[in-house]
Order: structure tokens, then sequence, then C-alpha cells
């Protein structure tokens, strides 16, 4: 018998994420009730993750509910928002329970580590997208934009960019990586992103602009730049990237997969020179794992330089409509 | 040349809705920044709209981006909220401008009527399908929930359920109604319906609970009844159907349509018998349009009755995959 839409709300949805004294009515009504928390800004974020776009057909039904819900995490911590309540429009094929409580089991997960309680959901019939409204605060005028920064600054990125996007071209087949481990960790670095919340929230005060990198480092420089009316320069040289992706694809092809190739969900963000030492004093680097890129320039644009010299790349990040995938 | 994502968020979307001054930051960054209102809750709902199972492929692109905010208005509206601000997620085949003008178009008038901002996106590519989160408020304590109602209280709907869904048939090429005004009236309700936002505030303080009717009134009336833990009983003999669709289908089938028919987006909400005389004095029938449809009563389940004798239904309102369509 198939399921209904009430029995799929209810019972694959209901009362999984974390639990909050803050929500006087979730999954259930026409709308959910939820308590605003004084002296703080509502931050409110949308993503939508659609089946042979966002993720390979047949993906892992933990990593498609894990995902859908750490890019919008990703949105809020490049805000420095704290996380709260999300709701949930899923749209899928059938009513197959055992991808449902897979898919479930991996979007509870990252709720409950993040605190966010599941208030809402709508279910749908049609071709396997999934969309998630988060909802956040953060403490009154103290949000991180991607429009504060400034020439001269300094450009940082969190973790190892690059790793993502390795993961997907394994999951894809199109790329062998002997090395049992090696893979392992590049797959899940794939499926399994690990949103920066605690590093946005840390930032206020010493970031001027954050953004997070969906769509490789190089797309999303530009953007920071170009909202906060300047350029940027990114220095080839000193590129982080792990030690799995060199030695899986070789040092040259890691820093071009860091700069290009998306799905991320790291933190990248500019810092007054002024500023930089208490940064490196109060979030040490070997703690919050986050390393310079780059320096926003006055001049437009962004570009990659080596040893001093301007290098050119083909494609400017991922985008869903002028490049596709 | 294809039209980047930045491009058709900032072409298409950024501006078109209400201005409103507790938006500190809309479409452009990763996330909104709101400012909550204070001493009221938050009231946040989600709902999608996918071609080919909520509206026709070939739909008029403006009623696309009407029905994907009204069917959230709709839900705001029974809970008695406030609308305040929208976040869009659409999926495109194609960056179709012509389309996605007239999709913003219709999207962004119901919004101004309605004094909702847009203030966050998102574009993917894929399959035709609209996710739009909506958030609003109520003055704490005051929402109308579906939780509230109890035995022998009387039930009623606004407007004139059936309508939408004759308007579907028409649409579909499934029904043929010969007169011109009356076949436009009939599909203008399926494609612009009219969300009973300012009925719902305005019922705060008279119905004891409420819910708006998206899958025909026997489903929803069902719902409201098993959320108050008691059953209902709908009076064939009073239901309000309009002339038109009694014109166009006959008396009988326009009542079987408002049963079971959907996407009429009405209220549809319950009264203790102590307030109906204040509901009837303070909200006038003939200003409000509203009628009465039956009584909620102790023994569970939905049934209609026609002079005293109950009479069957073979399906009990839309379910998405239950019965699909």
């Amino acid at each position: 018998m198939p399921l209904s839409e009430f029995e799929l709300i209810d019972r694959f949805f209901r009362g999984r994420g974390a639990s909050r004294s803050d929500v006087r009515l979730g999954v259930g009504d026409d709308a959910a009730l939820l308590e605003c928390p004084p002296d703080r800004e509502l931050v409110a974020a949308i993503d939508t993750l659609v089946e042979g776009a966002h993720f390979p057909a047949g993906s892992p039904a933990a990593s498609v509910g894990h995902r859908a819900l750490a890019v919008n995490l990703s949105d809020l911590a490049a805000m420095g928002a704290e996380p709260a309540w999300a709701l949930l429009a899923l749209t899928v094929p059938r009513a197959d329970e055992r991808w449902l409580e897979e898919f479930s089991r991996g979007l509870a997960a990252l709720a409950k580590e993040f605190g966010v309680a599941l208030v809402g959901g709508d279910t749908t019939r049609g071709p396997l997208c999934v969309t998630i409204q988060i909802l956040g605060s953060v403490e009154r005028d103290t949000a991180l934009t991607r429009s504060g920064g400034a020439a001269e600054e300094a450009l940082y990125v969190s973790g190892t960019p690059g790793d993502a996007a390795a993961g997907l071209q394994l999951e894809l087949s199109r790329l062998e990586v002997p090395e049992a481990r090696a893979a392992r960790y590049l797959r899940d670095r794939f499926l399994f992103p690990a949103p920066r919340v605690a590093l946005g929230r840390r930032l206020r005060g010493y970031a001027s602009a954050c953004i997070d990198v969906s769509d490789g480092l190089l797309g999303d420089a530009g953007k920071l730049a170009r909202a906060s009316g300047c350029g940027v320069e990114l220095d080839y040289e000193i590129l982080p990237v792990s030690r799995m992706l060199a030695e899986a694809v070789g040092p040259e092809r890691a820093r071009e997969l860091a700069l290009t190739g998306g799905d991320d969900y790291e933190l990248l963000f500019s810092v007054p020179p002024s500023r930089v030492d208490a940064l490196l004093r109060d979030l040490p680097v070997e703690q919050w794992r986050y390393a310079r890129v780059g320096t926003l320039r006055r001049e437009p644009g962004a570009v990659v330089t080596r040893n001093g010299s301007v290098i050119d790349f083909s494609h400017y990040g991922f985008d869903h409509f002028a490049a596709g995938r």
C-alpha cells in the first residue's frame, strides 16, 4: 500500500531533529510557530539539491539528507549565525520506505549535531529534488556579509578545498584512487560535508566579509570581491590542499580542483590588516584549520597568480545554467 | 547566451516583491537578515508545486508564480498570521527569459498585494518545480491551529469550494463549459486563487480550529477533526457551491467537486456554540463570504449526510502518494 503524504511526514520526519524549547508548534499543522530570540536578527536561507545536478543519481539516501541540510547550514555559517529550525520540501518519485528512512537518518543526525529542529515539511511526488529552508539568528548588527571587504585585506579559506570535487569524480567513476583510505576520505568529503558553523560564529569581529565556498574558490572569491566593490588575487603557491588529494590527483590538478571544483562548503573570508594578528592569536590555525589564499585588490576581477604571473583558468566555478554538469 | 544563476536571481527576483523596513539584508548574500517583530511568534510554512502534479504542463507562467506564493499564503491564513517574507527555490529546465519574466510578474504581484518581501532565492536546473518558504508572524498565543476544535462545534468554510477543481478540469480539456464567462471564472479560480489572509486574521478569537482547504473539503475536514480528537459530519444539503459551478457541471457534481476536488485554498474553521452569535454579528457573512458546512462530532471519522443518511464517497480528498493525478 502506498504511503500517504500525511504518513510520510509523520513517520519519517516528526520529532527526528533536535528538540528545542523555542518551537511552539512543529510538524503537523498548516505552519510552524516559533519563538523569536530577543535582541537578535533572524537569518533565513533556502537551497535546493536536484538529482543529477547536485548529486549523482543513485547517491546514498543518507548523504542526500545530510547534504541537503549541510548546504543550508553552510549558508548560515557564512553569516556568522546560529542555526535553529529547518523546513523540508521533499519531492520523490515514489514512497520508497527504505530510501526515506535512510534519507531521514542522514538529515536528522546532522540536525541533532547542530541543534536544529525540523519544524515543517511538504512531500510531493515528482523527480527527486530536496529543498531545505533554514532559519537561525545572530546577535544584532554582528552578522557577516559578502560586502564588507576592502582592497589589501587578507583572504583566508577554511579546510582543504578540492577534496569534495575529487570525491564527486570518484562517485561518478571518473577518477580512480587506488589507496582505499584516500578514496574513502575524498568520497566522504563530497557525501558528508561538515558545515563550518562554529568557525563562522567565531569569525564575527575578525572577518570583514565572508562567503561559503560552494562553487569553487575562484568563483566564490570573485563573488565576495564583487560584493565588496573590489577584486581579488589568489596565490596559487599557497593554496591549501589535502595530502590525500595531492597524492590522488597530483599537486597541479589538486590546486585546479580547489580553485574550480565546488561542493566544498568551506568558509572564505577577508580580514583587515589591523585584525590579522588578533585572528591568528585568538583562533589558532591548528585548531580552526584555515589558511591564507590571497588578497583583496583594488582592480576588479578575480585572478590567480603563480610566482608573480597571472595564470589562466578556462572556467570560473560552477554555474548551474552557464556550465551545468 | 545562457543566463547565469546570479543573473537569474538578480534580474527576475531582486526587489520585485513588497519593500519592508524589517528586511536588513535581502536577496544577494548567503542568507537574508530579518528583524523579528517583538511580542509575536514567528510563523513558517513551506510548499512545493511540481509541474504535472500540482499544475498541468504548459500552465501560464504567471499562474505558476501566483499559485506558488498563494498556497503558502493560505497556510499562513489558516494560522491567523500576517505574512512578511518569502524565499524562493526555483528549479527550471532552462533559463527561458520570457517564462521567467511572466513567472516573476505573477509572483511579485501577489507578494505586493500581501506586503510580502522576497528576501532570498536559489535557482537550479532540473524538472520544473517551485518551492516557496513563507515567514510571517502572529500576536503571541493567538494563532489558530488544527487541534483546537471540539465535538458539537459548528464548521464553516469560506468561499465556494469546488470551483478550482472544475477550473483544473477545464485547463486539462476534461470538461467543457460553453458559457465563456463561467469558463473563465472557473479557470481563474484554479489559476489565480485568492488566499484568505484577512479572514484568517479576523477569525482569531472566534474560531477554535482552522485549516486551509487544499485537498478537498472532506479530506481537510477529516484532518481538522482528527487533530482536534473528534470526528466531523458534513451536511450535503447546505454545502456552498457557486452558481457558475452548479450551472457548469450540475448541482450534484458541483457538491462532489466541493467535497473532494482540492486546490480551493479556502479556510475551514470550527466555532464553539458560545461564539457563533458573535461571529455572525462581527464578521457579516455577506462581507466575509463563509457558510456553515457541518458539525464536529464525538465519533471519529469524516462523514457526509444527506437528509439524515450517510452517503458514500469513493475517495477522500487528494493525496499525492495514495491517489496522484
